[in-house]
This record gives C-alpha cells, structure tokens and sequence, in this order.
C-alpha cells in the first residue's frame, strides 16, 4: 500500500494518518477529518461526512487495513468483528458489503488460506481503488458517447469525485462531456432534505468550470415543459436484476417527469451496484432518517428549523424506480436497455 | 362595522385597535401588530407580514376604514390619496385592486355618489369580508363531498386561513372534511424554496388538530407508489379560460405525478380567480425571483446560504398545470371537469 490523495479521502503511509474530507462542510470549508480508528470511520459514515456509494467501500476498506496496521496484536477474530462493525455502517450500501467481503476474502472458501496480514489488507484495498477509478472512466466514456452537442442535464444528488475515488457515476459522465467539448449545461436538483445537490454537485461543477444551474427540486418538471432539458442522469446505491434501482429520495419523482415529457433517463452506476440476489425494486429495503432532516435544514451552513417542533415527518432515504421508467442503465460494462435486460429473461 | 376576529386579522371596533399576526414569524411566535395607520399596513404588506391575496385586499380596506373613522376632517381627495398608497402596496396582488376599487367604490359613475364616510367604508370593508368567508364555505363544501372516509390527501404551498378571513382553499376542503369526521390525514409538501408548507400548513394544521405528516418536494411520488395518496387538493393563483391554472412552483409536478399513478388531482379556487381573457395557461406570465431564495433558506428562522455564492438559480415563483392533467377544478360556484370544460368549447 502506498499514500493516496483524492478528491475525499487520503491516506499517508508513512504517517499512518488516513483522513476524509468531511463533505458536510462543503462547499464552503474543506476540512479534512481524521481517522484514527474503525469506530471514528463508522461514525463518520453514519453522520455523513463520508457519503457516496463508492467512497463508503473505499473508506472502510482503508479503515480496516489501517486499524490492522497499527494494531498488528490483532486476532483473525477481532479483525472479523472490526470488519462486521464497519460493513453495517450503512446498511443499504451495497459497495460497502462487497469491499468488506473482497477484504475479508470471503471468496477463498478454505479460512486457513484467508490472509488477514497489513501487507495483504493493503493490496486488495488498492485494488479496491484502482478498479473504482477504472470503473468511473468506463462509465464516463459509454456515458458521454450519448451526449450531443449542445445538451443540458439534469443530474440528482451528488454523483461526482466527491462520492468516489473516481471521477463519480453520472457526474463522472458529465465530466467526461464537457472534457469532450460538447458545450453542455447541468441542471442541479438541489436534493432535500440533506441538499446533497446544492452544496456538493454545485461545488465540483465550480471546481472544474462546469456551466450549471440550482434549481429546487419541484421546479425540474417546468424546465422540462419548457423544453430546457435533453437529459436525466442520476447514480444509484443498489441495482435489483429487473434493473429497478434504489437511489437517493427523489430520483423516482425526477423519473416519473422526464417519462411524461419524452426525455431519455439514465442510471449511471458501476456493474458492482447491481445485486442479482435481489430480483426487484420491491426487495430493497429503504432506510428512513431522522425528522429534524425535514424539519430544516442543518450543516456547515448553520442549522435552522421552520417547521413547528413537533412536527411529524417521513424520511426515507432512498426511493426506488422501475426499470420501465429507464431508457439505459450505464454501467462499466456497458450500455443496457430494456430490450436487453427482455432478452436476457427471455 | 362591527368587531371581527380572524385567525390573522382583528379589529377591535370600541378601541379602534386594527392588528395583524406577523406571519413571517409564524410557526414559532404568534405575534400580533398594531396597524395605526395605512402606512403602517403598506409597510406589513411589503414585508410580507401580511401575505396571501385574499388578506391582504381584506387588510388593505380595513385600513382605510379604520383611517378615516379615526380622522373624520379628511377631505375627499385625502382619502382617495391614501386608497392610492394602499393600492399599490403590492402590484401583482389583483385582490387588492379589486378590494380597493370596491371601497372606493369606482363602479359608481356619478363622481357625487360615491360616499367615503366611516359608516359607508365599514359596511362595503365588511361586505368584502363577508364575501371571502362566503367563497371559502361554499369551496370547501364542494370539495368534501368528494372527499372519502379515511383518505390521505396530499397539498402543497399554504391555502389556508393565515391568507385568508376565511377557511381557505384546498386547505378549506381539508378543514371541512375533517369537521365531517372523515379521518382524513395530510401529507405536506413544504414547498420550496419559501417552505409556505413547511412554516404555514402544518401551523394551521396542528393548531385544528388535523393529523398530518410534513415532506419534502421529492418525497410525493414515493408515497403515491406506496398507495398512501388518495388524493391531490391545491390552490391557484390564476386559472386560464380552458382551465390551465397557475399556482405556487413544484403543482404541476404534482399534478404529473398524481396522474402518473392515477390519483385525483384537484385544484381550489375562487370563481375570481378564473380569467377568462386568458385563453390558456400558456398566456400567463410567470415571475421569476432573487437567486439567494434558492441558495438558502431564510426567515423568521434565521438565514442559511448552502449553495456556493455566486451559484446560478433558476426561481420561478410558479408554474402552470395544464387541465389535461386535471380530475377537477372545485369552484365556489360548483365543481367542473374536463368533460364539462369540453362541453362548454363545443
């Protein structure tokens, strides 16, 4: 394992210091949080500052190869309970399992063989990274060959670097546009209640130059009437194999509008994402949160709240569309339809 | 004129006491303003201390009563002057127009005619008042028939009493299907980026003991697909000859949504609100406002800005819902639908 530095997370070897930026704070601050240890990591992910499908795997797996590192004492089973911990940081994350279980290298079916030495934690959680930024790139390059000249996009949530070790899903598609000179222009779905949208897409469409607008998320339908928008692309946290797919709350709603105005809408996600023992959509199980999300609105920014104190909410996490509403899912491996995944069941 | 007291105007007629309940700071403080004089009042209508299209005509002629029952020696022109300033506290407000034109009473040619003593100002004030009550009731009885025991109905923005003397639009429909021991429950959408839903409905909603259950914009169609929507109630701002209508940003949204998964969508509104010289939604003029409304959040509550500064927004004040999308307009004068809409063009 050597360092790494990315948008999100960074790790100095010689140090043995792993850090992450901790995204709550942007797009104002950027501050980088240190982990010291699975625990600090795991709450990390559960408060936040470390978000993104992707990056929650990355995150962990460093954790865990660092907490090893610096704790060499350590049993087989004390470093499967540390591993336990961290995979149930998140529960509905996907990539979080599959890195763990690659870490814990449940493949290898004879336990003796299982190395759970620093060396070998440390080679797979780079290989965990570099397959990650190979898989953005992938995603990028069949994304962005269906782009024309001139479009403007609506993306949700955030999707981008920040998420990711990579250039992000569909953010790393838009990326990969503009890099094309195909003149594009973002439309930013600002993504209550955690405004994911308004503080990070915005923040990293900035950094790179990137022509965008912020628009509340009620107002994507009027642009779309407007005819001022050619495309939807969003990320996902967990494909079913009928290609349903859960992600961010509201991606459903964003789909429901471009299928009633006729524009092509695009999940953008690594094959990773896609769990086949999951055979629909109704099979994911959606995390609710906390009222006071709803109630206001609390960051970096400061926190406030306008609805009455004891006011109930609902606040589910994720929502689920159906691969009906889908014109492509864009993974790593390629572009799917609907025709495909009819031919593939046929 | 006798005494009135509404949920956010009073007069008290043996103290001359006109106050007004700041709505700005509403959910948390109730507290009430003392409107001494129309400049007063043009000051609590340009800050939005007083809102909603309904009130601010009511409030805008109780101030000219309440001036001139306290200053008797004023001339003609002096109060014709101080009607001037109280009209054009808020252009686009129609019903101020309207209600300021009636005191003054402009329908009258006969220059002579028209009579600007406190007791004739009083009795018109009180018959604008009585007007709007009326409307309310007559809306709100028509929308409850429609209503069903046990139904989930969704509204967005406030259509209350805080806008109004009287039980308000969609939420009258609410209120008197609630009186009518429907078992009715409320999802809120809190309606960015002004959270009218967020600060107001659910203010008026607890304060009735109506159950509900505030959301954010893009968490409507989740609850739809889960069947815990049976119907869509909303307002207008201003309704097209061939029933488009214009109303807060993030309706026709809902509208696309709600017909999506076959659920009855509803708007509520007075028959004033119909303009018959506008022929279709299309004609209808759409304000677009200050960029930091969308970066943040701001009120009573405090300010927060999210976003990057110099983000660019995208803020249309509303958006307008095409009547194809509509199950019925409910009127004060009678429900219509599409069919009769059809039968009328023919």
């Amino acid at each position: 394992m050597e360092s790494i530095n990315y948008l999100s997370i960074r790790y100095n070897k010689d140090e043995k210091k792993l850090e992450i930026l901790d995204q709550r704070k942007l797009p104002d601050i950027e501050e980088w949080l240190i982990c010291d240890k699975p625990e600090d990591m795991i709450t990390f992910i559960k408060q936040l500052s470390v978000r993104g499908a992707p990056l929650i795997g990355v995150a962990a797996s460093m954790s865990l190869y660092d907490h090893v590192l610096k704790n060499p004492q350590l049993s087989k089973e004390e470093i499967i309970i540390v591993s336990n911990q961290l995979r149930e940081a998140r529960p509905t994350a996907v990539n979080l399992m599959f890195a763990i279980d690659e870490m814990m290298q449940l493949k290898e079916t004879n336990n003796e063989k299982r190395d759970y030495s620093a060396e070998k934690l440390g080679e797979i959680a780079i290989r965990i990274i570099r397959n990650e930024v190979d898989m953005c790139d992938k995603m990028s390059k069949y994304g962005a060959s269906l782009i024309q000249q001139n479009e403007s996009i609506l993306t949700h949530c955030n999707t981008g670097s920040v998420a990711t070790v990579g250039a992000g899903t569909a953010l790393g598609v838009i990326r990969e546009a503009h890099k094309q000179g195909k003149n594009i222009h973002v439309y930013v779905d600002e993504t209550r209640p955690l405004l994911q949208g308004g503080r990070l897409t915005t923040y990293e469409l900035e950094r790179e130059g990137i022509p965008y607008t912020l628009i509340c998320d009620n107002m994507a339908a009027c642009l779309m009437r407007d005819g001022k928008i050619q495309r939807v692309l969003v990320g996902a946290d967990r494909i079913a194999a009928n290609g349903d797919f859960a992600n961010k709350i509201g991606t459903y709603s964003v789909a429901i509008l471009a299928n009633h105005h006729g524009i092509p809408f695009h999940c953008v996600a690594p094959m990773s994402t896609v769990d086949i023992k999951c055979s629909t959509g109704k099979e994911i199980p959606i995390e609710e949160r906390s009222h006071t999300e709803v109630q206001g609105a609390s960051g970096a920014f400061g926190t406030v709240r306008w609805a009455p104190k004891n006011s109930k909410t609902f606040n589910p996490a994720f929502d689920v569309t159906p691969m009906t509403l889908v014109t492509s899912l864009i993974l790593d491996t390629g572009i799917i339809t609907k025709n495909d995944l009819n031919k593939l069941s046929e």
